[in-house]
Parts: C-alpha cells; sequence; structure tokens
C-alpha cells in the first residue's frame, strides 16, 4: 500500500482539496480521503485528474496523419480517405504495426489517455490469408500497449461485406476478410495472452452494419456472451450521410434506428460516431446506455458532420473519446473541439455542462472519463476506490495553473490550449510518464519513423 | 550577407528542392535559389517555410485563456464572455499588460509567428483617466515585442461609443475611451517609439461599427493617410448575429455591407471575423482586396458561426490568422481548425485547395502568410528577394516528417497534430528561436505567472 497526497483532485463529485490516495500492490486504488493530512504520504506535483480512456483506436492510421491532405476529385470526401487508407493498409507488417502503435500508445500517455480501445479490423496477411496464429496482429497491438505501459482493451473487428445486402469484399479489403467465428477465436486468443492482467480487456467490434450482416452479428454478440457475459461491443454507425441513405435503401430503417430495433444495445455497447441521427434516435439511444464513442478530431478531418451532443447528454446519454485516426493524440484536444463544434453549430457558449455541473471543462473531462471506462470495461474513469490507479498529474508550475485551484484547473486543461501541461501518468499503479517524459520515447519515435519510411518508399 | 541552405523549402511557386537562401545585413532576403549547391552556405536544420503572420492579437486576453468557461445564463454566448473580459481588463496594469505580452510573444515564436498585429484598445489608467503617455499600455506591447524579438504592427484602437447611433460608454469602458485625435497622436507617438525599426510597424483600428461613428471612422482614416498613406487599418465585423441584427435597426444595412458601401474597403483594410455574410458581401469583400481575418479557435471558443470561407476564395479573396483571444497560440493549430470547420459545415474533405494548389496544408500556409503580411504591412510572408528574412525551420528528425518532402511536409506541419515541428524561427535575419528554445521563455513565464496570479486575487 503507498499513499499519494494532491492539494486538488477531481473527484466523482467534483474538485477536492488536500486527497490522500491510497493504492495497492494490485495498482487498484483502496481509499480516498478528502482534507487528509499530506503526512506519510508522497507529495504529487501537481492537481490530479483521473486517467483519461481513448475509447477508438486504428492504431495503423497514426502513421497516415496528414498524408491525405491533397485535393483529389472536385467531391473529395470520406470516401477519397478511404482509398488512401487502403493503398496504405496492403503492405503494413506485423513488425510496422507494433511499432506504430507502440509509439502511439507513448504519446497517447504523455497527453492523458491511461488506456485505449483498440477496434482492430487488419487481421490476415497481404495476400488475404490468416496468419498462424489467427490473432497475429491484433496480438502486435497487446505486446505495444505492454511495452508502452497502457491499458488495452482489445476488439477484433468483423468485416465481413463490402456493404449493406452482403456485397463481397473487394479485393483490396482481403486483409479484413473474417467471420464471425474467427473474430470469436481471437476474442479466445487474446484472453489466453491477457492472462490475468488487469490491465488488458477484450471484446468484439462488428466494423459497421454494412461489414456485419445481421445474422453475422448476432452470432458474434452471442458468441461473446458465451466468453464474457459483460465484454464490450464496439460498431461503427452513421457516420457519413452516405452510410445512411444506404441503409434505408436496404432496411427502410436508418442505421442508428436499425441498430437499436434489432441488437439489444445495452451498457455493453459503443456505438461510434452516430454522427447522423434524428430526434428519435437521440431519445433511444441516450436511454440505451451505452456509450457513444465521439471522435472529434477525425471527425472534422473527415468532414463528418456534428453529432447532436448537447441534445444527447440532455436525454441522459452518456460518451466518451476516441482518437480514431489519431490527427491528435491529446484526450484536452479532442475535448475542446467536441466543445467548439457544438458552440459553432449552436451560436452558443459553455454548452456541455449544467447548473449541477457548470465548468466546462470539469464537466467534460469526468464525463468523458467515465463514459470511456465503460466503452473499455476497465475499472478506471475516476479517483474512487476500487478503480484502477489510473492517474494523470499536471505540473503544478507550468503558468497557465498560475494561481488556479478547482474547476479552473481542469479549464485550464482542455482550454487554454497549453501544452506540457500534464507531467506524470499512472496506470494502474505504475508510473508511465515522470515529468513528461515517457523511458521508451525516443526509441519508440525511431522505430516508428523506420516503419512510416518504409510504409512510403 | 550570410547564405543558408535547406533541402526543402516553401517558396511563393510551391516547394523547391536544394535552396539557398541570402540574408543581407539589414535582415531582409536578398537572394534565393533552388537547385543551389549547399557549399559556403550554413545548413538550416530542416525544412523551411516562411514565417506566419498573427493578424488579429488583444495580447491581454491570453490571460483569460481558460478563465470564462463556466455556464451561466442558459442562454450563454459571447456577450457573458464580454462580461468576463470586461472585470478582468478593470485591473491591469502597463507592467501586467507588458508582462502577458511578452510571455504571449514568446509563445507565438516558437510556434511559427514571426510577426503580430496588436489590436489594442486599453488605452486608459484605471479611473478611465488618459495615462502620461496617452500611448503607455500600446507601447507597453511594443516594449514586449522587441524583448520577445517578434515584428510587431501596433493598431491603437479607437472605441468611442458602446453601441450603434452613438450610445455613450459605460463606465465599466472608460478605458477604453478615445476619440480619433487621441487615436491618431498614439500613431504619432508609435512612429516616433518606433524610429527606422524595420520590424515595426504602425496603423490603427476603429474598433467595430458599433464602436465607431462614421465621422470619426472617416476622420480616423483619413488622418492615418496623411501620416503614411500605406498604413492598415483594421476592424473587427459581424463577428455576431446580433452585431448583424443591431446594424440593420440603425442602417437598414449588414455590416459588412455598410463597411463596403461607406468607407473605400482595398487592400489597406483587415476585415476581422466578417463571420455573418451573405453571398453579395462575401463577392464584393473577395474584389475589395482586402484581407479578412479569421480566428478560427477564437471563433470556436465564442461560438460565433462559420466564415464562408471556401465562396469567398473561389471569388478570389484573401485572408489570415489571427490568435484573437489567444485560446491557441499555434499557426498550425488555427489553420487546422480553419479547415476542419469548413469540412463539418460543408461534409467535404480538403477545401482550402484547387488544381493548382492541390496540398492543404501548403495552401493554407502560403496564403494565410501572404494574406497575413498584407494586413499587417510588413513585408514577410513568404521566402523571397526583397521580403524580411522571416524563416520557420522545422526539425527534419521529427518522426512525423519522416521520409517526407514537399507538400507532405505543410501537411504534415498542419494536420499531424504534432507539437514540437517547429525548431528554429528567425525573424528579420535574427534568430529568436534556435532548438525550440527562445532565451527569455522562462522569465517571461515566470512573470507572467506573476501578473495573472494578481489579476486574479
Amino acid at each position: 500500500m503507498k499513499v499519494w497526497y494532491a492539494d486538488d483532485a477531481l473527484l466523482p463529485e467534483g474538485w477536492a482539496r488536500r486527497v490522500a490516495i491510497s493504492i495497492d500492490d494490485h495498482g487498484d486504488i483502496a481509499e480516498v480521503r478528502a482534507g487528509a493530512d499530506p503526512e506519510g504520504a508522497e507529495r504529487l506535483a501537481g492537481p490530479v485528474l483521473p486517467g483519461m480512456a481513448n475509447l477508438h483506436s486504428h492504431a495503423f492510421q497514426r502513421a497516415m496523419a496528414g498524408l491525405t491532405e491533397m485535393r483529389g476529385a472536385p467531391d473529395d470526401d470520406f470516401w477519397t480517405w478511404r482509398e488512401l487508407m487502403y493503398r496504405f493498409v496492403a503492405r503494413i507488417t506485423p513488425e510496422q504495426a507494433q511499432a506504430i502503435a507502440r509509439h502511439l500508445y507513448v504519446e497517447m500517455l504523455r497527453e492523458g489517455y491511461t488506456a485505449v480501445a483498440e477496434f482492430h479490423y487488419v487481421h490476415n496477411d497481404a495476400d488475404g490469408a490468416p496468419y498462424a496464429d489467427r490473432a497475429e496482429l491484433l496480438l502486435r497491438h497487446l505486446a505495444a500497449a505492454r511495452e508502452a505501459g497502457i491499458g488495452v482493451t482489445l476488439l477484433p473487428s468483423l468485416y465481413r461485406w463490402s456493404n449493406f445486402g452482403e456485397k463481397p469484399l473487394a479485393p483490396r479489403q482481403r486483409r479484413f476478410a473474417t467471420d464471425a467465428a474467427a473474430i470469436l477465436s481471437m476474442v479466445e486468443r487474446a484472453h489466453a495472452a491477457a492472462g490475468d492482467d488487469p490491465d488488458v480487456h477484450v471484446g468484439v467490434a462488428p466494423h459497421s452494419l454494412r461489414a456485419a450482416d445481421p445474422a453475422s452479428l448476432a452470432e458474434l454478440v452471442a458468441g461473446l456472451e458465451t466468453i464474457d457475459p459483460d465484454a464490450p461491443v464496439h460498431i461503427h454507425v452513421a457516420e457519413q450521410t452516405k452510410e445512411v441513405d444506404d441503409c434505408l435503401a436496404w432496411s427502410g430503417m436508418r442505421p442508428v434506428e436499425w441498430l437499436l430495433a434489432n441488437c439489444g444495445v445495452d451498457a455493453r455497447w459503443c456505438v461510434v460516431h452516430a454522427t447522423h441521427v434524428v430526434a428519435d434516435e437521440i431519445a433511444t439511444l441516450a436511454r440505451s446506455g451505452a456509450v457513444v464513442g465521439l471522435c472529434p478530431t477525425t471527425e472534422g478531418n473527415l468532414g463528418d458532420g456534428i453529432f447532436p451532443l448537447v441534445d444527447y447528454r440532455a436525454g441522459g446519454g452518456r460518451y466518451g473519446v476516441g482518437g480514431d485516426s489519431h490527427v491528435s493524440r491529446s484526450p484536452a484536444e479532442e475535448l475542446r473541439m467536441l466543445e467548439y463544434v457544438q458552440r459553432l453549430a449552436r451560436r452558443r457558449r459553455n454548452l456541455i455542462a449544467d447548473e449541477a455541473s457548470p465548468a466546462v471543462g470539469t464537466t467534460l473531462w469526468r464525463e468523458a472519463a467515465a463514459g470511456g471506462a465503460l466503452a473499455l470495461a476497465r475499472p478506471m474513469g475516476a479517483i474512487a476506490a476500487g478503480l484502477r490507479a489510473d492517474l494523470v498529474v499536471l505540473d503544478a508550475g507550468h503558468p497557465d495553473l498560475a494561481a488556479r485551484g478547482g474547476d479552473a484547473i481542469a479549464n485550464a486543461l482542455v482550454f487554454s490550449g497549453a501544452g506540457g501541461l500534464v507531467r506524470d501518468v499512472m496506470v494502474g499503479g505504475r508510473w508511465a510518464v515522470r515529468e513528461g517524459r515517457h523511458p521508451l520515447a525516443e526509441r519508440a519515435a525511431r522505430d516508428y519513423a523506420r516503419a512510416v519510411a518504409a510504409l512510403l518508399e
């Protein structure tokens, strides 16, 4: 047992003063006391917040950041971005995937993410054949997460069809090709590799309604339940209006509407994007208990559109944030973009807040951490007894924290636009980042650069 | 004369290889040659781009970043933000203003801004009386810019009325109170203080159509012409729909429409925000030769709305970016936000680009640098003979530049979301930042923190 002390800490009920956090030998928080005495405890270097969950990651896309910002067709959109993604993914090796993920996870830790949900859909070798170990590429991400020291929820993704109505995959999609049985075998394989590691969780990700037919989807979810009844299920839904149109043509229903009507969506589900939803969908989704996975910087990069978060939250809806294509690795930047886009759409300020929780930075961090925790099925997302000791410690000496306490701390973190506020990051009781440094950073960056150079050759 | 060499340089016609840049003893670029020999030249540490102009700064607002993100009234908007700004500004001292500006300018230099237009409207002491030196507070910004080593265009702002129809100022606006003669005296004073310093320019800023009546505005612009016929004129216009409504009620015309009809708007003008414009205004503004000053992160923070940049640019309109309230100090972040917001509004990608300039990062950097230069009346904004030697050198060893050349460099800078890409920054032939470090950074941050703490007491 070890006790840490902070002058300011974001607890479930809000910012508290003089907080002692006891952490047991398994890396769990044993006790949290406000108004405590610093004596006998080790002082943290500044205010402390719960670690953030990155609830949606396609790690390999990190290497594409900045590579697709070239105007092609006059109607350049998401689908031209996707073309470039295919060319890129055709070549990637297991070693490169691991090097990219490792660097990414180190970057994420340094910004305050303490766990990541890896939604992984590249399963086969470059010829489309299964690797000798069916979960080869998936497990490369487990290895990368362990090297970096970040918590991980592995989500092998079922990608069976190229579009609604069971359209066969295109040749360039051969590396994705799986069926429910293959994904469930990867789940078993991932559990075996994880052992009893409390920082590894496993779920599944039917890629989307266009890539997973209803029977496969049902088989996958039912199969997962037999392995772990609480395991998370993630799915991309309604990111683009084309998907909405295609789904309507296929089923007469909108994607979120179809999902809610047919899949028993509950708190195990993470519905990623859900950008294009109408009032009925918003209300039903909010009541379902699911977490909506918002990826603000990627959705901006892809020009997806704006999720109606204010209405969804008013209906009690849960949400978290994901780096997705990793054009940002900063939870503060994701939350800032999330709020700014809501403001631009509504021409009002301070939208993700309410009377009970008026500070936007505090509200966003607390709600996204809690929602993300649920999506990852990881006991995290708050500084509270029984949860993993995932802590983000800010630099009390940073000029943007000068003379600020409580809510002003989280507001500075999210809205001052300053880098370098995150100083130390703890994952499951172990320091992953100290004084802004990660011990693996230089090596990971070098290997990453080498992998990217090889991919661009 | 000194010659610098870079493997990659963004020149007016696009990215060039093997570029030698000769800089004379006055800090001007004497010659630029592509396909040059590195022999006899000193090598830059990576790809080089022209320095960016920050065309809209209210330096003191830097200290407010993150302080106004608290939900107040249910219809929280720009105008509640403005209330907080007033409370803050009521107390600021000349020493605090200088400390805040110095830290801000150091931060901006480290991100690649090499000059700033300081739109300054706090002129009187806390009781509303003129300082012994009428330009006391304005000149604090000149001092801060010189200490930091950034180019500056001083824009004393005329703030005479509280709203359209010559509504008297409120008591809390007493520190702004000026007339055209007072502003023109500040212009003269600033010229005297600047001497023949090539890194200082002077213009004026009628604050807005609500704060400057037509006669004062005409007097100010005519008076400025007698001092310097090419000096810039900046004005806030149409940032909020309330201003549009008020202007319509006052004049029967929309703000940009009124400005274009009555003020001889030409290339000397920088029209800041111009968020709420209709098709006729967009077309006329684009033809006027004026620069639109876009402040993407501040406009997001304030929930202003989205300027129709794609249409304006299609009409030949010029633009640049400003940090405004300084919730970001990074030109890359401003440009990224600018493009992302356009994408979200139009559900398309790669919008600020065209067949002739397909790379969005290159296009945004080049156009905003050129537009910003015009707005600042500073010979900068490109790497070309006759302009100031304002250079931004990237870190060739950064993993996000691995194996990238040409357009992919600027795309990485703007869209990879990576910090630390800017390595060295030169302003008028002098290095302000080397290896990411500014010699004044620590002291400036300490003084800034002290000033903010005193203001928050």
